[in-house]
């Protein structure tokens, strides 16, 4: 499959690194063989027509040097030129989130639809923003829109709520969804730091971005609670009819409090007739109640109950993982 | 889609309650419209061509009277000769579990395999000791055979392994798969009972079985155990395959124990390499330690890392919904 690969931070990376290592595995279960036909990182980009190699894009980027320095095109192209023209089946696109207006990702996404490439995104941002329009966009013009790794890492949170609960109705949904503050929030828990040094903490262990705000204001949890309720729940939203609390306020007394209830602090988003995301006090004996930077979801459904489905919610390969589970699922829709 | 239903215990009724409930979302969202051609209970056998009314079978067991009493057709049939004579497409097939050697389950799946009729099963009977030669004979006719009520109950593990770790690889499983014993262990834990007033509660809450062998002897958590591992892992397991331990001779002295490690004692069923069941300790802050009667399954994969479900793995209304669940991909199948 021909493939544009956009952006080479850890997800990018770890994307490559996966492809590297089951090669022969994606081609004899799956008939996949990817070819990384152009690529572009921060710094520029790589045109090669009949596939860069895996083994030197890795190369290059644990070298600290740009994508183009691989490139045997023309480098002076832009990341939008590059999906334009090269000749490709699939976008693959692991650009930074942006919560603003979902750039640089929104305007990738818009040329892959319309030059009829498949897509697969780590992205939050744009279907944070736009998510009817997109998926909208997608549908008229043929295009598979895929973006497992947007919501909870490697765990198949979209897919359990799509594929098992499918005959079900899901009623409704309350998820830790942000590893960086439940880490926070269990060490306040645990050892009674105060949020500042569990923040910086969680920053020293690389848990924590040097601006934090997406995190720790409730945003990213945010984002991802629109991808569900529009996927999952049929809702129309987009972040900003979410009402978002985060837990810069919490301190030692509202643990403490919290504590006396057999309860705990979480950062919950949740979604029925509306949807948002704040600190509540959750029981430690409920099993969503998860530690570290874990993340969480429990989907009360009208017939099986509730059921729980829990997992690493980050971490580059992980999410790599979803990507390639979106690249089989790609390939099995076009087979059909 | 033309149905005949063995077995009127709290799963088949179950199953008849919710067809009477989501009619109309039945029929709208999946162009399902089951119709109960043919009926057994063990007490007798019922037959109508054109359709027993659903209500009239839930009315006919609550008043504790036999299924015959609705036939307009022959009643001195066996359940062997409804599935061999009566036109239908489906059986669905709730008859209680047997894992000595699968009776009357295994005969009357392998009369619908043999007659072409697609078959729901929430028998973990047969599945347990001959999973292999079922699916194969199933494959051999044709025959979609489907049986997620027989893992988990309402908890769609099954669904889960197969459908969302699909691109993964799963290398191991830890679950904790029957919910009396985990009953059993955890007011053992909480309450400091012995193992048996802690059983005699268990079945004053019609949690424990009259005759509580399955459950509290580990074959019913080994039965689902063979179950995930030949469809999960590809492995060729019977029952007497595994390494089988129950809770039976666990005292307060081995609850205490692992209560000073930071642990505590569950029935653990695991397939790796080897297959078994046996009481172990785990520690508390493990997401799987789960409470009261809910199951739990950890998936160790390769690549998205630990993902780990939870639910309640029994109840005839989530059994039944597992039912259902298996209807609506029938006739996703059978519509391709």
């Amino acid at each position: 499959m021909r493939t544009i690969l956009i952006g080479l931070g850890t997800i990018g990376k770890s994307f490559c690194q996966l492809l590297l290592n089951r090669k022969q595995d994606l081609l004899s279960d799956y008939g996949l063989d990817p070819t990384i036909v152009a690529a572009a990182d921060s710094k520029g980009v790589a045109i090669n027509e009949k596939g860069i190699k895996i083994n030197d894009i890795i190369n290059i980027k644990e070298a600290g040097k740009s994508i183009s320095e691989l490139s045997i095109g023309n480098k002076d192209k832009t990341a939008i030129e590059l999906i334009e023209e090269v000749d490709a089946e699939l976008l693959v696109e692991a650009t930074p989130t942006n919560i603003q207006n979902g750039e640089p990702s929104n305007s990738l996404l818009d040329i892959a639809i319309k030059t009829k490439k498949n897509i697969i995104t780590a992205n939050k941002g744009p279907l944070a923003i736009a998510f009817s329009s997109l998926i909208e966009k997608a549908n008229y013009n043929n295009v598979i829109l895929k973006y497992s790794a947007a919501v909870g890492g490697g765990t198949p949170i979209l897919e359990f709520g799509r594929k098992c609960l499918e005959a079900d109705r899901i009623l409704e949904i309350n998820a830790i969804l942000n590893g960086t503050t439940n880490y926070i929030l269990t060490e306040m828990d645990n050892r009674g730091l105060s949020f500042n040094d569990a923040l910086n903490e969680a920053k020293k262990l690389g848990y924590a971005e040097s601006d934090p705000t997406l995190d720790v204001d409730g945003f990213d949890a945010a984002a991802k609670l629109v991808i569900m309720g529009n996927l999952l729940l049929n809702k129309d939203l987009v972040l900003n009819d979410l009402s978002v609390k985060g837990i810069r306020d919490i301190t030692q007394k509202d643990i403490s409090k919290a504590k006396g209830n057999g309860n705990t602090i979480k950062l919950i988003a949740s979604i029925n007739k509306s949807a948002k995301v704040s600190p509540i006090e959750i029981s430690r004996e409920d099993p969503m109640c998860v530690k570290g930077a874990l993340n969480s979801v429990k989907f009360t459904t009208e017939f099986a109950g509730e059921e729980i489905i829990i997992g690493k919610g980050a971490g580059g390969m992980e999410t790599a993982s979803a990507i390639i589970r979106d690249l089989v699922e790609i390939k099995q829709n076009m087979r059909v």
